[in-house]
Parts: C-alpha cells; structure tokens; sequence
C-alpha cells in the first residue's frame, strides 16, 4: 500500500525553514504544498529558492494558507512569542502541527497549544531534529542496554556556539519580545532533552540553575547552566551559551558504561553519525593503559535527520487522516517535558539559584 | 656534562609504588636506591617485584631509610592523612619530596610541610603524572592561542571510576582516618587541577559544590560537583565519582575553539596520547554540518608520563644538589592551589551548598 503522502504548509520564511523544505522535499510521505509570509513577494522568493513545486501555492498571510483545505499539516517556525497565538489558530483549522522548538515562552503557553490540539484532534510535534537521526535510537540501545551500560548515574550536555557582534545585536534570539528564553530557549532546549532522552524521560525532582548566568542588556540569557537532581540520586549537569565556540556534546555514565557523543544536534556530516561507547573499561595491571578502550561507532544515514522527523510526522498524520487513529502523545509528553525543565532552571535563575521542585 | 642521577627512597608498599618504583628505573636521571616499609620482606618482596637492583637497601622502618645518607629524595605513596606527619620528617632529613595526592587533608596540613620544606631547602612535588605528559604541553600550546582557541570562558571536567563492592568497603580512598576526602581527594583532584590548568592556574573568585553529593556511612565523600566561578565570568564544572564508569575528560572552550580530552589522567596507551582541537568552526550554509570538522591530533610519547614526572623531580633536585640552585616554587603552588579548590569544595557541601570565596 502506497504511503500517504501529507501536504505540507509552511508560515513564515525564517532561516530554518529553508532547511525543512528541503527534508519535506527530501521525506517519501511528505509535500511542499503552500507557504505563506506577510508578503507575497517574500513567499513566491522562498518558494523559488526552496524548490517548491511549480504547482505550490503561495500566501500573502499566515490566515490565508490555515484556510487553505488542500493543507493537511502546518510547519511553524515563527519567533517563540508568537507560537501561543499561531498555533491554536492552526489547530483550530484542523491542521497538524510541526512546531519550532523552543516550544513557548513557558509550559503555560504550551498547555494552550495542546489544548487546542486535543480540542481539535490535530497531532503536534516540535521540531527536535536530532531525535529522529537514526543514531539516537542506536545510542538509546546501548543506554537501556543493562549488561553494557548497567544503570544510568551521571549525564553532562553543552551545547554552545559563538553568535558574534551581530548576533547578539540583533538575531531573534536575543530579542525579550520575540525569542525572550535566549540561549536557554535555544541551544539549552536541545541539551534538556539529551538529557531527559538519556533518563527515557523520567522528570527530575528537583533543577539549581548554576550561579553566574550570563544576561544582555533585556535581561535575555546569553549563557547559563545547571544541575538536575533525580530521587534515586541521578543527576545532570547542562551549559548553554551564546558566547563561546561551537561545542556539542552528551556524555552519560552509567554504572557499567559511558556513551559520548560529540555532534549530536547537528552531524559533523549529515550522512555519517558517530558516536563513542565504552563499557566496562578499566585500568592495566599497572594503570598505564586502558582495557578496553572505547569504542567509536558510525551511524550510517540514508535521509537527513530532519528529512525523518519530517517523515514521522506525516507517519503520524497519515495515520489520523487515513485510519483514524488518535493523536500521538509522546511526542507532545516530550515537549511538554522540556519546556518544563527549561521553565524551571529560568526560575531558579530568577529565585537567586534556589532549588525548583519539579511537580510531576 | 652527564646528568645528576638522584637517588630514591620509596616509604610505604602501595599500589601506585609500583608504577612509580618503574618510572624511577625508567627516567635517565633517577635510581631506585631504597624501600621501607614496616616489615622488612615486604620492603623486600616489593623490591624484588619492583625490578630494583641487586645493591638497593631494603628497611623495615621508615625512619632507617629517612636517615640514609646516600638517599636524595623520598616518594611518599602513604595514605593522605599521613602525609603531615611523614613529609615534614622527610624535610628535616634533608630530603627532596615527592608527595603523592591529594598532598593534604587540608591545606593547613600542605602549608606545614611547605614551611619544612622551606626551612631545609627541599623540593617537593606532587604525584599529578599527566602533567608531565608532553600532550600536556601540547594542549596547552592550544588554549594559549589567541588565534585559534580565543579567551577560555568553560571548562567541563569528569573523572569518575566505579569502585564495586570491594572497594566501597575496603580501600583507603572510603576511610575517613585514611584517605578522608574520598573521591574528591583522589579523581575529583585531577578535575580540579585540569580546571586550573585550563586558566593558566588562575584561582576561582567561588566555589559553589552541586546538590546531591554522595557519602558513604563514615562520611567520606563517594561522588561529588562543584561549578567554579572567576571574576571575569568564567565557569568551570567538575564531576568525581566511586560509582560510575571510568570516565575522564576535560573539554575547554574558548571564544574561538574548544579543546577536548577523552583520557587526561591515565591516556589509554602509554606511548600515544590524543586529543581533539576545533577552531572557528560553524555550520554549513544549510546547518546540515561542520565546516572545519575538529582535528583529531596524537602526541607520541617515548617516556611515559610517570616517568617523566620523575625526571622533572630529579632534575630540579639535581640543580639545588649540584648547582646550587633555590628549590623551584611553581610546583607546589600548583599543589597548593588545587588543594585550596579542594577544600572550598568539601567546605561548600558542609555548608549546605553555599558559595565559598577563595582567599587568594
């Protein structure tokens, strides 16, 4: 049975939406049907630049493309502040929703998105690109792997890059009224997740956000970081920043084994995914070596890593429009999950490093 | 002009004797003369194991081989809470120390033995081996750069092993009237002077230990963190643990490259030590990879750190012996230091986590 095939309408010509055309070009089960900005003009340029089909439509507003009816899903990869009002409206027009990460301001505003969402029974997915490489299902194998890896203890995730003069003047995520979460909101969403990804999404009792954040002028975060505390004394450690050089990485220890890896938002190379596991390693006789070593493996990669989130979106979709199915959860759970943690380390930053209970 | 070989007597059979009794045959300037311990068949069990030559004397106190005269220098494997006793005796003999670590239970113990040292003109080092590992020089060479790695602003250090039953119970690292500070003392010590390494051994303005340590019965610390704070805004996260996998890194990131390290303490080959640097690294055009990848570098090593640890010793001994020179100061003030951190972290926990200044 052929797939079905979910068209797709894009609101906003940002700079990652370039790149989600290409994984909805690039998906088997997904099409570029529409896109919409404030202009015409700006849409028909995106749409040319992005290899719509001549047969895609183009929008003058986002309102316009929602009561499109040939549009069965919606990617929006509007600035953060606006997703609390744009994505009830999608949903209310009985689309499915592919949602930029951060996915709001608070979990507040997510708890109306998903609202919205139920109400309407339109599926919502946020925009984790990394989730859906094929090498963090292989890293989940070896996390849940008893034998290798045993129990989860300790897990530490960077994600930093160095946005420079103009970035920290001007790019949206430095702006209090457009991506107001900052570095947290954006490099510090991806490290939560490898985190609560690495604990198979097991909420931490409590979040310390660590002392010295860094703030510009609007009070938005530059760099910060901070530790999570689980109850049977997990806990993880994450380091955001807008400020230094482009770094990457997770590292999760458990009592038998130790997984690394050192790109795993964006591959070094889209098309081969490494990654380091080692397990029960140990010192010589003499302590002048290791035995094993760790191991280095490679994740091979037919689509991009956006093309398969793409992919299991309309999965999703297709699913709902052709048989009926229900919305899935666990995507949302984890979103959920996220805007959570991120909730509770800006807290924690605003309580003068106090602990934050997690309410579960 | 040959080098001044230097004589040395070992006090005390431990485990890392051994290691060091080979670095010592190994270093072209260094001569296994001595062992002690409180019996003589061990001291002469350990000899014979220890590949020393056939004219090395064997004692069965510490204090026959602290009076021979043609011993130079002593390494001092002995428990940490022994150290205040034995080093400053090792002094007053007129004798060149090289102190295993942690050097103190505080560093009110490390400033008697510094005063014994300096009242009789003696060097003392401490046992950090990978300091002397030529990748050491290296990777610094790296983060001096201002071209390639930028101003340092995060440094991340792990060093956690996982003890299993035997050694949770038995080893000196979990006895409080032994070596008291546990794993703080021991891996969280390598962490420490990484981080201090990193900046150039510039002391932190705070000192905040991380919730959720973990101690053993007798209270000596099992697993801990602490997050380091510098006036100019640089962070430094560290993590030790009995309880985990081996793991060790350092990842320092500057504001132009990030430098990481997988086996800092222990590399997993003696004779080849890697490390990874990335510079001005950025995202492709589509944020589909990395544009330049890091570079995987190997230093190769002829003499293994350990040893050259010992010819560093050996060699300043050999300057005061024959030349006359003062005992070198660098050495212990990095001693010093990394026992200072140490304490504020262990303070910090005692304190209910509350920020420690650090004196400097």
């Amino acid at each position: 049975m052929a797939e079905t095939v979910i068209h797709f309408g894009i609101i906003g010509c940002a700079e990652i939406a370039r790149k989600v055309s290409r994984a909805i070009n690039l998906a088997p089960n997904a099409h570029p049907s529409a896109v919409a900005s404030r202009s015409v003009e700006k849409a028909a340029a995106f749409a040319k630049a992005n290899n719509f089909p001549p047969d895609a439509k183009i929008y003058g507003s986002y309102e316009s493309l929602l009561d499109d009816p040939d549009i069965d899903a919606v990617y929006v990869p509007l600035p953060t502040s606006l997703h609390v009002k744009w994505a009830p409206l999608v949903a209310q027009k009985k689309k499915h929703i592919l949602l930029e990460k951060p996915v709001g301001l608070n979990v507040g505003e997510f708890d109306k998105i998903l609202d919205a969402c139920e109400a309407n029974g339109v599926q919502i997915m946020d925009g984790t690109m990394w989730m859906h490489n094929p090498r963090t299902d292989k890293m989940r194998e070896f996390l849940a792997d008893k034998e290798r890896f045993g129990e989860l203890r300790t897990i530490h995730s960077i994600f930093t890059f160095a946005g420079g003069e103009d970035f920290l003047k001007n790019d949206i995520r430095v702006k209090p009224d457009l991506d107001g979460l900052g570095a947290l909101g954006d490099t510090g969403w991806y490290s939560i997740r490898a985190i609560l990804w690495a604990t198979d999404y097991e909420l931490p009792k409590t979040v310390v956000a660590l002392r010295g954040p860094v703030l510009n002028e609007a009070g938005v975060i530059l760099a910060c970081g901070a530790s999570l505390h689980w109850e049977d004394g997990k806990v993880a450690i994450l380091h955001c920043s807008f400020l230094t050089h482009l770094t990457m990485f997770v590292t999760a220890i458990g009592t038998k084994g130790t997984l690394h890896v050192d790109d795993f938002v964006i591959p070094f190379n889209e098309k081969e995914a490494p990654y380091t596991t080692s397990s029960k390693s140990w010192f010589n006789e003499l302590v002048t070596g290791w035995e094993p070593l760790p191991s280095q493996n490679m994740v091979f990669v037919d689509l991009p890593q956006e093309a398969c989130m793409v992919r299991e979106f309309a999965r999703l979709v297709g699913n709902i429009k052709v048989n009926g199915a229900k919305p899935d959860q666990t995507w949302p759970t984890r979103s959920r999950k996220t805007q959570l943690i991120l909730d509770a380390v800006k807290t924690s930053i605003e309580r003068g490093f106090e602990p934050v209970e997690i309410a579960n």
